[in-house]
């Protein structure tokens, strides 16, 4: 089972908050964090990451926010001090479980020498997580502009690994946008596929996708299928 | 400019219509349309085309119900009796143009002897809805779960054409329900970079989409090419 580590999440936020940062430091305060306000961080952080383990193991449905509070060690009543409602924390678990997904799965492709493996290797684990943690997909696959949420979180790793491909002469693709939107979508589709059933979950189906995506990027039928039927790194 | 023409669009639905009263006929009252809900309907569709022409002229923000009432020729006092709200109309809209648009393009496919050029005009065309009508576009794109709308309204024509592809040898595809949910959430999700202007509109991106989507069915990249870019039939 894919469960994002705590600890590499908060370092990629902290890392993106650093940045916007920089961007925003002359409207921002320049103050340091207080005790306070970091306690409150970890708080937050804590239910957070309990609502991620309920969600996991019972389903949305089942949540609910005493659960929540207790496994977070903090009072009920202190929750609506970080999420205005559940459906607000729900919102956040799907989006920073995609985000620590991302993030994992794409500085794993910049590892991997070959493009096409590393292209292959990056979708197939974003429809494995629907098996993985078919309940957080769910969550996932409802959320208001998903596409672009999705899209957002895995661009800088896509775009890299699109362009490896392309410098190299292992892809033939004109334009990298609209491979990596392309992609993006049919990926997004294909999970949604899998949760409603139309397509069967499973390493075949994960495969399948793949050595489309690779053929679409130009690599011969033998090679792409060879390529997304590899044990994956 | 595509635009459906309203003829059409209600011939396809009342098809649709017809199609669900035989299913739900033992529920479903058997009474013959009466002449009262005959005038209400062609009320309705008189709104639908209105604000869908308002839409494509002038763009969302500047919908106004009084518009829509004016040029439909019904009093502004009648509107709440069709439909509960502007945003339900401009919804509905969206949903019917959809409709239309997958019908013309997906009857139009049949009509192509070639299962790739059959594909890749139907391709072609969907992302050149984004240039002929953006506006309508916009409205789509963001719908609650277009991509199930849009996946399902496509559906009928693009099976049949990866059937024909898949039974004549022209397309290496193992899944069709796959094959199905990818291609329609890529164009989806290049229709929508298109119109956020991350990917430029036209003929070239058109083109280049479908040579993708011919190689992702197996295609070699000098069939593919040739095919996605043939002037349109």
């Amino acid at each position: 089972m894919i469960f994002i580590e705590l600890d590499q999440k908060i370092n990629i936020e902290m890392q993106i908050e650093c940045d916007t940062a920089i961007v925003t430091a002359s409207t921002a305060s320049d103050a340091p964090m207080g005790r306070r306000d970091r306690r409150k961080a970890e708080a937050r952080q804590r239910l957070l990451t309990a609502a991620h383990r309920l969600i996991a193991e019972n389903g949305v449905p089942d949540l609910r926010i005493g659960d929540v509070t207790d496994l977070a060690d903090l009072g009920f009543g202190t929750f609506y001090t970080y999420f205005p409602s559940k459906e607000a924390l729900i919102e956040e678990v799907a989006a920073e479980v995609l985000a620590g997904l991302a993030a994992s799965i794409g500085s794993d492709a910049l590892e991997v020498a070959d493009p096409a493996e590393a292209a292959s290797a990056s979708y197939r684990r974003f429809l494995r997580f629907s098996r993985d943690e078919p309940e957080v997909a769910r969550v996932l696959v409802e959320l208001d502009r998903v596409n672009a949420i999705f899209e957002l979180a895995v661009k800088p790793w896509a775009m890299e690994t699109l362009a490896r491909g392309q410098a190299s002469g292992r892809f033939a693709v004109d334009d990298l946008d609209l491979a990596h939107t392309s992609v993006a979508g049919s990926a997004l589709a294909a999970i949604r596929a899998i949760l409603a059933g139309r397509v069967p979950p499973g390493p075949k189906t994960e495969s399948r996708g793949a050595e489309m995506m690779l053929r679409s990027f130009g690599l011969d039928t033998a090679s792409a299928q060879e390529i997304s039927r590899r044990p994956l790194p």
